[in-house]
């Protein structure tokens, strides 16, 4: 294919891992360079690709899209407005309760250097956020819900699990989220009322923690850290690098957005969203890799600014043409 | 609220009523005026909104949005350029094979009028339709599937009911269809394989004749229509307008978009988009007045021609601002 959109990934964790694999499984889109803190690490992982050091911003010249893949709490809000003024962006934003503050600051930045900066997308938030204003829309006196970790095991949030790794004398942490099943029942019989985010789920926190570190500070610390734990029951586990290598090695993740509500007369509504993803970071790759595309269309469209996934037409997320849209996916 | 949308509802049957009643839980909006081909019918039904012949285009001046509440079969096509010349319409059109001639038809009316018309929305063609193109970009490789009458009773199809309707000899009609479930749990098991219309579902009609009428023959007429019943498994039971009206008075209605595929290192990604409607013509109304309020928007931004739910921002569908759109709802 000619013409493919030109990306950058910023940031070789695992969502930058998880977006080179989406990459290849999008045959209009061609990865240029990849950015890293560390790119010693980088390149005896990657072949074939360019490996530059974080601070080399030249490597930028001439491509389209740079797909931040750097963790929410510290990284994105550091780096994101320093790239938005350079180049397309996207990225997976996750504190949900400082976003109108992020929106806004990375919005200026975009708009003042004519650039178009995707923020926030991945699928919470990100597709269950479109999930709750559809819902909303269609069923405006409904209520709208959101539940993680469905299955027994439960979901590995990375937000939640970077959000714990920022914190002096942790090595690694896994954060898994419990959606507390009884409460979706009673809402899919349309018994709906009002639900607090501990009737909604529960964190189950697995940490790794240097030898001399103060175990209970580090878990005060988690269970009061504003937004990611404070409102939920929080349950901190110590365990060994080696544990956790071995048990959690895998990175699934599931939630479903629940609408009830009713129409007209009076009549039940339910609508629910449910993703079940074996690869959490392949997930959000998935994810941000689609809005890379609409990242370049709305660029080549002479648009700035910051936009989410509420933003802009959904035919933009495909690679298929108009035509094809509506004769296929109509 | 000042400054509601103007809103004009054409043809009054189920769907009509479903609009009517979506408009009252939407405080943006404001119905001004009922078109029907019987306007005595409606005023028997109806206080308080004027209500006109269908022929009283000039009661349409300086109205926002016309829904288009007319059947798919005969009356869209036939009557949907027509006021697409003349006001920014919403439909639910829904014939899929026939969808690629209309959407190019009343693109050409509405942009030559400079008017915004968005067409084949409800629920399928509609909200099912954007999470087709959603599925298909996040898991490009994946495949994406709907299925409709989960229930044991199926799902009611109003457009398949209207269809059997325009049939002579046929007085009334009610067309249920039942998704084959046992398809449905290999998909979930991700046990992909290319499956027929005839694998998903088939389609159970209650037809009541005229008493003359040759019942071989519209038997034939249904199972031979193409797009809505020759695909699929049919059957057809002929009962009497009392029976009709005894047992089939609801009109529920559901289905599921599923999406099944891998993302990068082969690992399983399931998407699914379940709704539920006890009513469906109140499900479709519901749809119909949310984008009438993105038509609005459309058109406010001087924007012309034919749109489908693919083609705006999502946003457009709801009433709540920006602002609270990225703080309550991202």
């Amino acid at each position: 294919m000619e013409n493919r959109i030109k990306l950058a990934i910023v940031g070789f964790g695992n969502v930058g891992k998880g977006v080179l694999k989406a990459i290849e499984r999008n045959p209009d889109m061609e990865l240029k360079a990849i950015l890293s803190r560390d790119p010693d690490r980088v390149n005896k992982e990657i072949k074939d690709i360019q490996v530059y050091n974080i601070s080399e911003l030249s490597c930028l010249n001439g491509l389209d899209v740079a797909i931040l893949c750097g963790g929410s709490k510290n990284d994105l809000p550091k780096f994101t407005p320093g790239f938005a003024a350079l180049i397309n962006t996207v990225d997976s934003y996750d504190n949900h309760s400082m976003l109108p503050e992020y929106f806004k600051k990375i919005d200026a930045v975009a708009r003042e250097n004519n650039k178009v900066s995707v923020i926030s997308t991945g699928w919470d938030p990100g597709t269950f956020s479109l999930e709750r204003v559809l819902g909303s829309s269609f069923v405006p006196d409904g209520k709208t819900y959101a539940f993680y970790g469905l299955t027994p095991e439960g979901g590995l949030s990375m937000g939640h699990s970077d959000a714990i790794r920022t914190i002096k004398g942790v090595v690694d942490a896994r954060q898994y989220t419990h959606a507390k099943v009884e409460t979706i029942e009673k809402l899919r019989k349309g018994e709906v009322s009002e639900l607090s985010l501990r009737d909604m789920c529960w964190r189950e926190c697995f940490v790794v923690a240097e030898d001399d570190s103060d175990l209970k500070k580090i878990e005060e610390e988690i269970k009061g850290m504003p937004g990611y734990f404070k409102p939920y029951e929080t349950s901190v586990k110590f365990i060994t690098k080696a544990e956790l290598e071995n048990k959690f090695s895998n990175f699934p993740h599931d939630g479903v957005v629940i609408t009830v509500g009713e129409t007209g007369n009076g009549n039940k509504a339910i609508i629910e969203y449910n993703n079940t993803w074996e690869s959490n970071p392949e997930a959000t790759g998935s994810i941000l890799v689609a809005h890379a595309r609409a990242t370049y269309r709305l660029s080549q469209e002479k648009k700035s600014g910051a936009f989410t996934i509420l933003d802009f037409p959904p035919s933009y997320l495909s690679r298929h043409s108009r035509d094809e849209l509506i004769s296929k996916f109509m």
